[in-house]
């Protein structure tokens, strides 16, 4: 990853940490966010999703800086939820840096519900 | 709109607005980018793109306030570009207030291949 700029760095990392987390116990996701922010409680709205189990696929991500240090990550994808059809996703996050850690103050997730 | 969020009432405008350029007139766009930014970079690539005619439809969009003042949106939709096919796409804009007008630092365009 030496040869990628640090925003995309931190972007594809976080992007793979928040799904590998999502996957294997979504109850896990709080420490993602940003505690003082409303993100927060996006962590117990997924973990009360009514699926036993998800899977996301990632086919397609972006990352770029912004002017308050941010990092803006768009993600497209796809995902199984127990033994429902595929369905395509997008998410975007915004990620700062809080105290030397990096954690999403904001999220949008949309089904891509138009394409079925 | 009187009763929505702030946000939302700057976002869905801007949003509104950006289309509406797109597709009537894309040379246009410089003026919604943040001229310091590199996104401004976005409204030559833009005008470039090769086709005659294109026409955006919103699906749906969100919008959320950011710990930094700045509001992020998200939208999916369906373009036609000239003759060609239907498809999706989703875009992620970041808008920032710099000496009182709203305009966009950072912009995430993918087109949903996988769908089709």
């Amino acid at each position: 990853m030496g040869d990628k700029p640090i925003w995309e760095q931190i972007g594809s990392s976080f992007v793979q940490h928040y799904y590998q987390l999502f996957d294997a116990d979504r109850t896990q996701l709080g420490a993602i966010y940003d505690s003082s922010s409303r993100a927060k409680q996006l962590s117990l709205k997924n973990s009360l999703l009514p699926f036993q189990k998800i899977q996301h696929s990632i086919t397609a991500q972006d990352h770029q800086p912004t002017p308050d240090s941010c990092i803006l990550s768009m993600v497209v994808g796809q995902l199984k939820a127990d033994d429902d059809q595929v369905l395509g996703f997008q998410q975007t996050f915004l990620l700062k840096n809080i105290q030397g850690a990096w954690v999403c103050t904001n999220e949008v997730f949309r089904l891509a519900l138009h394409n079925v």
